[in-house]
């Protein structure tokens, strides 16, 4: 049966125009339906461009903001175009939910109408990171900040089948990310999961210092939401500084001028490694069904990419193999 | 009184020959003396190319590792170069500590000998922070993992002392390293030190994001040793993965090899605003005394710079500083 996807066309900071574009750029290259959710009045200009079958506007009538408290937003606006496409899974018209809305109300409208996976207790965001070599994500980075251990082993459990099925590598390395590499290491949280996690018979590699997570070493790096949430940032963060700083330098004699420009391409394709619109949104792993989160900046090609993860995530049983490590991982922790 | 620094000349990955370098060109521009502890056949076939009378080797038997256990290390090595330096500072002998080696066995050799300011709980190792504008100090960033909010709010203050007194920064502005904005944002802790900060006669700018860490807005951003340390070794790390990315990058094609070649000085100023070597050390705060830690493949630059920020935070009176803050905080927390 062909797939469909709900799309919460006015969520991120660009609006309407870039959630169709990106979905357009998306339908044409499968045969997956995009359901756009949200005010038909602003999103038909955009459909009507593009003439396409499988771009099918679905009407909500508000709209939840970046700024809006989380939940009583999703509460209160039981209308709105990210609320109504949630909905839309929950009862089977839809196989996904991306969003480039509000983080924290497109969590709380997956965790309220999907629903939360059997045995899995709290739902994660995995980030996908630039790395040297192979393929990374980095998970919790913000929906959870106070984690207790068995947490962050879900985590990871939920990483590793992601990576595994959706991803496509077998036997992911599984990383703890830590302030040393020696057992010993950590505060009280990671001392636990590093014990839990050597028990598990999964392929971990042990701790991994900040230093290591863009080199590739680990597929899936696991820490506490918190954590997560300030290195992601903090790469944000340093990687605009940088760019800054090699702009105002770059400009300081005619000679480096010249050289910029002529070193430009090269300097766009290492920025362009760094650019989260390339990784194709974060899966909400967990929830009982596929949600993708993407960033709120995100612009056409990143709206596409994210598609296609949701497309990749349900294809691949994203959600029955998640399930599955629940009922081993509850196994496990009564043996 | 003339000052006197004792440098442990046998720590850090690149040995006596480095420390000895960096401590000439420090005694060079200075009417301070530098003891040089450690191995005396060692040190003085590089002393001696100096010919200087205020480089005074000061013998000490043995070393500790980089990856020795800190507290075994320090309570077993009495005769380490490392731990003659500390009790030189404790016997009134020497005014201040610099080493280069194991960061763990510093600290420990720090807190053994020199002992812990009164009032202050726990010593924080506060870290300078490369930054778009002005100065800034991250703290705590691996002395304390697992803190309690009135260490953060300790922490503040020491770093608030620091850069007042040592940098000679006005008033300096003071952000907590947080995952939002708005107050309601945080975990546990994050959420009690925010409100704590409030009530602070200080100049608390309230939550700072990852993302701001790099670009100045605070002098003084306070986190607990974990978050710090990782937030240190991924940007490390980060930096690392972006110039091996462009080194490649560069090579590509040979316009792009022309022009890298042209802006080389503009990239090279680049990654040495990223360089810790010019940042001349981290403070190790709330000890009794003064004690500069430094990065371990610290180059002679690093160790000159890391003795110029001992001398002047004897000088402006650190230590006191401390004490007077940990005074007032103590009044404070018993309102």
């Amino acid at each position: 049966m062909p797939m469909k996807i709900a799309l919460d066309a006015m969520g991120g900071d660009l609006g309407p125009e870039v959630t169709v574009d990106g979905a357009a750029a998306f339908v044409k290259a499968s045969n997956t339906t995009v359901l756009l959710v949200g005010d038909p009045n602003e999103i038909e200009p955009f459909v009507a461009q593009y003439n396409m079958d499988r771009l099918v506007v679905v009407p909500a009538k508000r709209v939840i903001a970046m700024d809006e408290h989380p939940v009583s937003a999703v509460r209160q606006k039981t209308d709105s175009s990210l609320v109504v496409g949630a909905r839309l899974v929950r009862e089977g018209e839809a196989d996904a939910l991306v969003s480039a809305g509000n983080t924290g109300a497109t969590m709380a409208a997956a965790l309220l109408y999907m629903g939360r996976i059997p045995g899995i207790e709290r739902p994660a965001i995995a980030c996908p990171v630039p790395v040297q070599r192979g393929e990374a994500i980095l998970l919790d980075v913000g929906a959870n900040v106070d984690c207790r251990p068995q947490h962050l082993v879900q985590f990871a459990g939920m990483g590793r089948a992601y990576m595994q099925e959706v991803r496509g590598i077998a036997n992911p390395t599984i990383g703890l990310l830590n302030i040393g590499q020696e057992v010993s290491k950590g505060n009280e949280l990671t001392i636990k999961v590093h014990k839990l996690l050597e028990r598990s018979s999964w392929n971990f590699i042990g701790n991994v210092e900040g230093r290591e997570v863009f080199s590739g070493v680990a597929n899936v790096l696991v820490c506490d939401g918190f954590v997560g949430n300030v290195v992601l940032k903090v790469a944000e963060g340093l990687g605009m500084m940088l760019f800054d700083t090699m702009k105002e330098e770059l400009a300081v004699s005619k000679l480096e001028q010249l050289g910029a420009r002529l070193a430009k391409p090269a300097l766009y394709r290492v920025r362009r490694k760094l650019d989260y619109t390339e990784y194709g949104g974060a899966p909400l792993l967990g929830v009982d069904g596929v949600a993708i989160i993407c960033h709120g900046s995100s612009d056409s090609i990143a709206v596409r990419n994210a598609l296609s993860v949701a497309e990749d995530a349900v294809r691949a049983g994203l959600r029955d193999s998640i399930a599955n490590t629940a009922v081993r991982l509850g196994g496990e922790s009564s043996d």
